[in-house]
């Protein structure tokens, strides 16, 4: 029975990690595709959306059945709980990716952001891809000092969200600029931004699971 | 034991409920506050956002109490589960809820949106009302026909959602038209939209609570 039990803890683990490496794939391609207007990568990466949601509801289901079968405490409770969320946060990394690539391919053949932003969105790519891969490294080392890594690194992530927004909204008029690029570069910096509050969200998540508590409200935005 | 039990389970209950409350409260007025630039009313579903986060935090540490204590199956089990998936629904709702009373605040004494567009945020405003009632009434009443007019209801919003889209980028240029109207108005969009998805969120859970399946994947938006 405790063997098990070990096992699936471990299988829910894995579950975790592989998700993780999905997100990170996406978020990969999508910066890519958005930042190139590459059309064929957005595609890739909006049609692999679908496995992410796939093995979010198989880890989910994994979960309930330990709680169910094992009735599990202390630590292995607070992971089983722990998972659930994350397997959310997980989801919406995903779906934040192919709503980017989903930019990169409504405005082809046409660039999705205006080009002053081009360099912004490249750099908070690189972040939010940084910020999956230490997502990956945690959900396979639980060590403690990438979740203050990520929780550090996301204020990087809303410096830039914060200079797009004020880039597009210093101008008293909009001028010959198309509206089409205001409203997807609006929509992509919220969404660059959000995939590194769910990388936040799982961070904490692991601490609530190492210490049992959640010491801090989940950020608003 | 068994009675202690069932007292617990009606506390998670109504704490679902009383957020449901909150979160009414807080579209509602957020709704008000966006369409008249009401900006005292903003600051309320600002400051009032907080609760909603604690009553949250609250009702997931009872869950987790009774996981440990009771360690619930079958329908107790997938309520407990549920409830931890609407919890994260309901908090997102009030995030949501307090994103557009932001954008009221921020762009005062100005309009927040194209004037041309009032019309539309104030029916999707409503939509978003009607949805925040229909939860609170399926929280109370566990009332399945409830949860196929929460899904049947986000038709409307998305299809408000997709026209606000299209006016938004029909014009090649922006000409005159303030930018930070734009970048609002596609936050507003966005904020209305994403509110009644997490209102089907939580219609799928109770149903998953119900009959035991999750038969759909949440939608990617």
């Amino acid at each position: 029975m405790r063997e098990v039990f070990q096992q699936e803890l471990a299988e829910v683990q894995s579950g975790l990690i592989a998700i993780s490496k999905d997100v990170h794939s996406a978020i990969t391609r999508a910066t890519a595709a958005f930042t190139s207007s590459d059309v064929s990568l957005a595609d890739e990466v909006i049609g692999d959306d679908l496995k992410i949601d796939e093995k979010t509801i198989h880890v989910d289901d994994l979960g309930v059945e330990i709680l169910l079968m094992q009735s599990p405490v202390a630590r292995d409770l607070r992971f089983i709980v722990a998972t659930m969320r994350m397997t959310a946060a997980l989801e919406r990394m995903g779906d934040l990716a192919a709503h980017v690539a989903q930019l990169a391919r409504m405005r082809y053949p046409d660039r999705s952001a205006p080009t002053d932003l081009h360099d912004h969105f490249q750099r908070v790519g690189e972040l939010d891809v940084a910020q999956a891969d230490r997502v990956m490294r945690l959900l396979e080392t639980e060590d403690s000092d990438l979740i203050d890594e990520i929780i550090a690194a996301d204020d990087a992530v809303d410096q830039i969200h914060k200079e797009v927004l004020q880039f597009l909204t210093k101008h008293e008029q909009a001028g010959d600029a198309p509206v089409a690029q205001i409203v997807d570069a609006t929509l992509a910096n919220r969404y660059f931004e959000r995939f590194s509050d769910h990388a936040v969200s799982i961070a904490r998540r692991m601490r609530y699971m190492q210490e049992g508590t959640l010491d801090e409200i989940e950020p608003g935005e």
